[in-house]
C-alpha cells in the first residue's frame, strides 16, 4: 500500500510547481497480452483465499447463529436499548395520529377489497402489531394500502361475483334485491383471507431465499406508472359510492371502462343526498389536506381530518337517519370483538396462485421503496430480504384471524414520520388504537355512509394522480424510461393491475436488451498527444492514423448483437473482407489470362462511401471490375476498442474469431485493445486464444495498440507501409 | 488525416531501435471533462450533417428505387449475369440429386404434417419454384423440413382431432374402424394450408418491416437444443408407422409422453412384417449415408439412398401385396396433377395464429442459419429480410396451391452443395423433378409402405440427435449457455415445441439481464510506472495509492443494478458513509457533553473488515462507541472507474448522485473516471451535472484521477494529507 516510486515523482513534480497543472506523465515499454502475462502480471495464488474462505466459513458459525437470529427477530436488538426518555413521548404521539389515521383508512380499503368494513380493522391491528417484531424499517405504517386493497377486491368479485349469490335468478332486474349479500361476503372473505395466506407465505419463502432483489426489477417510472394506473382504478371503484349508484363490480381485462359505463349508464339514479354529502366530506378532507401541507411546521401535529369526517358524517347520519329516510348507504353491520383464529380454504388455492405472486410483489416492492426511502432520511439501513419475511410473517399469521394482504401505505407512513415517530412503538400504538375500536366501540360507526369512505379514498389519491406530472419530466430528460412510464400506466389500466404489472415488467426487462442492442459504434481518432482517443465524426480534433482504423461499440459482444456488431464494423471502418477477397479473386483471373504468370499479391482495399448502399452482394458480379479500378486504400490494421465491452459469449467469440480471420485472408491485421480482464477470463474459457488467435493481439489500451500497428509489422509486405 | 507530430516522433524512435521494444510515452496535464470541453475538444456542427443526410436521402431516390426492385426479384441481378458455360452442368447434376431427394422427403413430411403424401409433393413444387425467383441464397434447398412439419402436425391433429370425425361415436373400440378418414384428412389439410398462408404473410410483413433481426435472439444454444427436442418429438411421432401400431396422435404439452405410453402399452399389436421392413430400411440408409459421408470424396454424386428405398420397398409391396395379404400401412390414393388454386380457410384465423408466429419463426431461423453458414463458405452474403421475404412469398402463394409451410432443410441443402450446386437454378430443377412426378407417375407410389417413410425420417434425424454431444462442449466452456440449452430442449420436449420456444427465448433474454447485472466488482491498484490498472484481489503486482479505492464493476448502471453497485461500492472499498455519519454524530455529542466547546472537525473513516457482516445498521446505537474508538483511517477519494460501463439510466444516475453527495457529507470525495462520451452525453440529458455535481469530477482516465487525487486538495483538511 505504498506509492510507487515514480508517481510519487509526479506528485512531488506536482506539488513543487503549485499553480501549474498537474502532469500526466508515462513512459514504459509497448506491452500486448502475451507480455503482461510473461512479465508484468502475476496470479495471486487462490488456494489460500479459498481455504481463508471456508476457514472464515466454519469459524464464525457461532456469532453468525446469533446474528440470525437477532436478523430474524430485530426487536430484540434495538428494544434492549430503547432511550425512553428520549423517544418514547415522540413514538406515543405518533401512534395515537397513526392510528387514527388507519381507523377511517381499514373501513375504506376494505370496502375496495370487497369485504365487511369490519375486516378492514382486522387488518389494521394484526399485521401492524406484528411488524414490531419483525420489521426493519422504523417509520413506514403498515396496514391497509388501496393499491393492494383494490387487486384483493379484483379476485374477489371474480371468483365470488354477484351472479353467483342470486336467490332468484329468473328475476334479475332488481340486482340489490335478489343478491344473498351476506353468502356472497363470507365468500368473499373466504377469498380475501386465504389471499392474504397466500401472499404471506410467497414472500416469507422468498425472504428465505434471499429474493429480496425482485423488487429491482420495479424501475421507479414502471412503478410510478403503475400507481397512477392503480389511482385511476381506485377512482372509477368508488365513484358509484360516491353517487350512490347501484351497479356491479368488474373485474378483469377492460374492467375499468365497463366500469365507468355502468356508472355513467346509470347516472339518473343518482341519490343526491350521498353525492351532496360525499362531495361535502371531499371539500373538506382536500381543504385540511391543504391545511396541513402549508402549515407543516406551525402544526405540532396534523389535523386529523379522516378521523373528524368519520365521527361528524357517523353522527349527521345517525341524527338525520339518513339511511332509512334517505335511502344513503352506509356501512352497516360491524361486530364487537375479534374472531377466534380459523384455518383459510387451501380449496381455493389453484383460482387464486397467480394472483397471490402480483398481490406479493407489489406489496413487498411498495414496502421497500418507503422503506428505503426514510431510512436514507434518517441514516439507518434496511434489510430487503428481512423486510420480506416481515411482511411475509405479518400476512400469513394475521390471515389466521381473518385479515386481508397488507403492506405499508405512502400517506399514512408519512403522518408516522412527520408527527415524530421513532421506532416501531408508534406502530405498535396504532394498532392498539384501532384494537380498542374493535372490541369496544365499532358498532358505533354502523351508520356511518359509504359516501364519507369513498371520499377519504378519493382524496388519498390526490398523491398517486399528481405522478402524471412525470411524462413531462421525463420526456424532457430520459424518453425510453417515459415509455416503460406510459407502458405501464397503460397496461395497467387496460388489462388490469395483474397482467399490466406482467406487461410492464417484461417491458422493462426488454428495454436493457434493447439498450445493451441498441449500440452506438463510431471510428475513433487520436487527439493529439493525449493518448486520448474519440469518435472522429463528432469531434473536430480527433484524427485517424493512415492504415488503421479504430473501432468502437458501446455495448457487450454476445448472441443479439454479434451479427450487429461485425455488420457495423465492416460499414464503419468501411472496409469489407467480402469485397475484397472477391476483388482479388478477380484481380487473380484477370493477370492469370493476360500474362499468364504470377504477379507478387497486391493488397487492394475497397473504400465504400460511408453512407452508400452496404452489403449489397448480389451485384458483386458487377461491381467487381469497379472494385478492381478503384486505387487501393491502405488500411493494414484494424484496432478493436473493448473498453465497453463487459462480457462475450460463446456466439460472440465465435462472430470475433471469425472476422479476424476473414480480414487475415486479405491481409487486413485485426487487433483488441483495452480488453478487461474479466473479458480476457471470459475468453481464455471459451478457448478463444487457440491457432492463429494469440495474446499477441491483445493490447491493454487502444494507445498501445496504435504504437503497435504504426510499427513496420514483420509480417506485412514493405509496398504497403503508410510513410 | 495526418499523423500527430509527436506520434511520428515517437513512431521514428521505434524504429530507429528496431530490436528494442516499442515505446509508450505520454506526457501532458491532467485533465478533467470541464478542462477537455473547454481547452480540448469541440463538437462538430451537426446541421451540416443533417443537411447532407438530407440531400443524400433525395439525392438517391431514382437510383434507390431501382436498387429496391432488383432487392426484391433478386432473379434479376444473377440471371442476366449466369454464366452458362461454366455453372449449368453443375447445377443441373445438383438439381437432379436434390429433386431426387425431396421427392422421397416430401412424402414422408407429408406424414408428420398430418396430412395426406400428396400434398407433400405439392409442397415441395411450389414454394421450391418460387424461391429460384425471390431467394438471396444460391445453396439453400427449400422444401418441407421435419420440425415444421411436426409443428404444423401437431395443430392439424388438434383442430382437427380423430374424435370430431367418428361415424358411429357409440362404439369407439376399434379406432381405425369408426373414423372418417376422408372427412378428417380434408379438414387437416384445410388447418394445414391455412397456416401456410399465415405464416406466409407474418413472414413477409416481417421482412417488409426489416424485422429479420428477430432472429438474433435465437442464439445458436437454443436453436440446437431446441431442434434436438424436436427429433425427439419426430422420433417419438415416427414409432408407431415403424412398429405398425395403430395409436391416436397427440399434441400440446407433454405429448411426447402421452405418445410414447401410447405405443408401448399397444407394442403386443406390432406388425411384424411391418418392423422387418422398417428395420431393414434403416440400416440400408444408415449404411447409404455412412459411404457417402466415408466416400465423400471419391463419390461424383452422393448415392441417391432415399429414392432407392422408395422404389425398391415400393416394389416389394406392390410384388408381395404387403397392404391386403400382411396389413402393411401403405400411402395409398395419390391423386396424378395438380389442383386448382383455392382461397384458404380464413375463418381458421383466430385459432391459427399464435401457431402461426411459432411455425414462422422457427422457419425463417432455420432458413437465415443455414443460408449465412453457405453464404461465409463460398464469399457472398445474403439478406435477411429479403430472405423473410422470399420465404413468406412462396409461402403465401403457395398456399393457393394446397400446400404446408416450407422451410429449408440442413440434409437437402448439403446434398445440394456437395453435388455442385451453384445458383438457385439447382433448386428450380429439383422443383421439376417433383412436378414430372406429380403430373405423370405419382400413382405408382400408391403401394410405399408408410414404414419405408418413417425409416427415411428417422435416419434423417441423426445429425440433430448427434447435438447432444454440445452438452460435454458446453460443459467445458460456457455454463450459462448449457443452461439455455438445457432449458430450450427440456421444455420443448415437455410443453410441445411452441410453448418451450417461447420458454426457450424469453429464458435466454433473460440470462442477458442476468448477466448485465451479476457484475464482479473489485478495488484497483496501480501496476507501477505503466498507467495500468487492475484487481488488487487477483494480481501480486496492483498496489493501492494511501487514502484512494478505486472501485471497478464491469456493468452498466440502470434501474436493476443501481443499488447492487452502491452496495458493493460501500462493501468493497470498506467505506461506508452511514456509519461514517454515524460515528461523527456521536463524536459530536460527546464533545459537547465533555468540554462543551466545537473542537475543528476531524475525519473519521470506519475501516470495515472486508468479509464481516455488512449492512447491519440495527446494531448501530450499540456500535457506536467502537466505531468513534477506532483510529481512523484516511481514505478521502473514492474513484469509480467507469470504463465498462456503456449506459446510465435516470434510476442510476440518482443512485451515483445520492451516493456521492452521502460520501461528500463525511468529507469523502468521489470521483468519476474513464466515462465514455455516450454516456456523458447521456448524463447530459439527465441533468446529472446540476448543484454539487460538476465535470470537475469526471476524468478521462483512471490515471488522471488518481493524480488529482493525490494532488493537496484545497478543500480538505491539511491534517489528513496521506505522506
Amino acid at each position: 500500500m505504498s506509492l510507487p516510486a515514480d508517481m510519487e515523482q509526479d506528485e512531488v513534480a506536482a506539488r513543487e510547481d503549485a499553480d501549474s497543472p498537474l502532469v500526466y506523465r508515462i513512459e514504459r515499454p509497448v506491452y500486448n497480452e502475451t507480455s503482461i502475462r510473461s512479465q508484468l502480471l502475476s496470479r495471486k495464488e487462490n488456494s489460500t483465499t479459498f481455504r481463508e474462505r471456508l476457514a472464515n466459513h466454519f469459524r464464525c458459525s457461532s456469532a453468525r447463529a446469533k446474528a440470525v437470529a437477532l436478523n430474524f427477530l430485530p426487536i430484540l436488538t434495538w428494544l434492549p436499548s430503547y432511550p425512553v426518555k428520549q423517544y418514547l413521548f415522540s413514538d406515543v404521539v405518533s401512534g395515537l395520529s397513526t392510528g387514527v389515521v388507519q381507523l377511517p383508512q381499514g373501513l375504506a380499503y376494505a370496502m375496495l377489497a370487497a369485504v365487511p368494513p369490519v375486516y378492514g380493522l382486522y387488518s389494521s391491528f394484526y399485521p401492524v402489531l406484528l411488524y414490531t417484531f419483525f420489521g426493519t424499517s422504523r417509520h413506514i405504517s403498515v396496514g391497509t394500502f388501496a393499491v393492494i386493497s383494490l387487486m384483493i377486491g379484483g379476485v374477489a368479485v371474480r371468483e365470488a361475483p354477484d351472479t353467483m349469490f342470486l336467490v332468484s335468478p329468473a328475476n334479475a332486474s332488481n340486482m340489490s334485491a335478489v343478491v344473498d349479500r351476506e353468502a356472497r361476503d363470507a365468500r368473499r372473505v373466504q377469498v380475501a383471507v386465504m389471499l392474504a395466506t397466500l401472499v404471506g407465505i410467497i414472500q416469507f419463502v422468498f425472504g428465505l431465499l434471499r429474493f429480496g432483489f425482485v423488487a429491482i426489477y420495479l424501475t421507479e417510472p414502471l412503478v410510478r406508472g403503475f400507481t397512477t394506473a392503480a389511482a385511476v382504478h381506485v377512482f372509477i371503484s368508488q365513484l358509484k359510492y360516491l353517487l350512490g349508484v347501484k351497479t356491479l363490480r368488474f373485474s378483469g381485462p377492460l374492467s375499468v371502462i365497463y366500469s365507468a359505463k355502468a356508472v355513467f349508464s346509470n347516472i339518473t339514479s343518482t341519490n343526491v343526498v350521498t353525492l351532496i354529502l360525499g362531495l361535502a366530506c371531499i371539500i373538506f378532507l382536500y381543504f385540511v389536506k391543504d391545511m396541513n401541507e402549508r402549515f407543516k411546521k406551525k402544526l405540532p401535529i396534523p389535523i386529523p381530518g379522516e378521523i373528524i369526517i368519520v365521527i361528524v358524517s357517523t353522527g349527521v347520519s345517525y341524527g338525520l337517519s339518513l339511511s332509512a329516510d334517505h335511502m344513503v348507504d352506509v356501512v352497516g353491520k360491524i361486530p364487537t370483538g375479534l374472531l377466534p383464529p380459523a384455518v383459510p380454504e387451501f380449496s381455493m388455492l389453484p383460482n387464486l396462485i397467480t394472483d397471490s405472486f402480483a398481490i406479493a410483489i407489489v406489496g413487498f416492492s411498495m414496502n421497500i421503496s418507503l422503506a428505503k426511502i426514510f431510512a436514507l432520511k434518517h441514516g439507518y439501513s434496511v434489510d430487503g430480504n428481512q423486510e420480506l419475511i416481515a411482511l411475509g410473517l405479518c400476512n400469513f399469521i394475521s390471515s389466521f384471524f381473518q385479515t386481508f394482504a397488507v403492506t405499508c401505505s405512502m400517506s399514512r407512513s408519512l403522518v408516522q414520520e412527520s408527527t415524530g415517530g421513532k421506532t416501531q412503538i408508534a406502530g405498535l400504538l396504532a394498532s392498539l388504537v384501532v384494537l380498542l375500536v374493535v372490541v369496544a366501540i365499532g358498532f358505533v360507526f354502523q351508520p356511518l355512509p359509504q359516501t364519507a369512505l369513498a371520499a377519504i379514498i378519493m382524496v388519498n389519491l390526490l398523491g398517486m394522480f399528481k405522478q402524471f406530472r412525470d411524462i413531462p419530466n421525463l420526456w424532457r430528460t430520459t424518453k425510453i424510461e417515459l415509455v416503460i412510464w406510459l407502458v405501464a400506466f397503460s397496461a395497467s389500466v387496460l388489462l388490469g393491475l395483474d397482467f399490466g404489472l406482467l406487461v410492464a415488467i417484461v417491458f422493462a426487462i426488454l428495454t436493457v436488451i434493447y439498450r445493451t442492442q441498441s449500440s452506438k459504434s463510431a471510428v475513433l481518432g487520436s487527439v493529439p498527444g493525449t493518448g486520448l482517443y474519440c469518435d472522429v465524426d463528432e469531434y473536430e480534433e480527433a484524427v485517424e492514423y493512415e492504415g488503421i482504423k479504430i473501432f468502437h461499440c458501446n455495448s457487450s459482444i454476445y448472441f443479439a448483437n454479434s451479427d450487429l456488431y461485425v455488420n457495423s464494423l465492416k460499414e464503419k471502418t468501411g472496409v469489407n473482407p467480402e469485397h475484397l477477397q472477391a476483388a482479388q479473386k478477380a484481380r487473380k483471373k484477370r493477370e492469370k489470362a493476360n500474362d499468364n504468370h504470377n504477379a507478387p499479391l497486391k493488397i487492394c482495399v475497397k473504400e465504400e462511401h460511408r453512407n452508400g448502399p452496404t452489403g449489397d452482394s448480389r451485384t458483386e458480379s458487377n461491381t467487381e471490375e469497379v472494385v478492381y479500378l478503384k486505387s487501393p486504400s491502405t488500411v493494414h490494421s484494424i484496432i478493436l476498442d473493448w473498453t465497453p465491452v463487459s462480457f462475450v459469449d460463446s456466439v460472440g467469440a465465435k462472430a470475433i474469431k471469425q472476422v479476424i480471420k476473414q480480414y487475415a485472408a486479405v491481409d487486413v491485421q485485426v487487433v483488441i485493445a483495452a480488453c478487461s480482464r474479466v473479458v480476457l477470463a471470459d475468453l481464455d474459457t471459451l478457448q478463444f486464444f487457440t491457432g492463429v488467435m494469440t495474446t499477441d493481439m491483445v493490447f491493454p489500451t487502444v494507445h498501445d495498440a496504435v504504437l503497435h500497428c504504426t510499427n513496420p509489422r514483420p509480417a506485412a509486405a514493405p509496398a504497403n507501409e503508410p510513410t
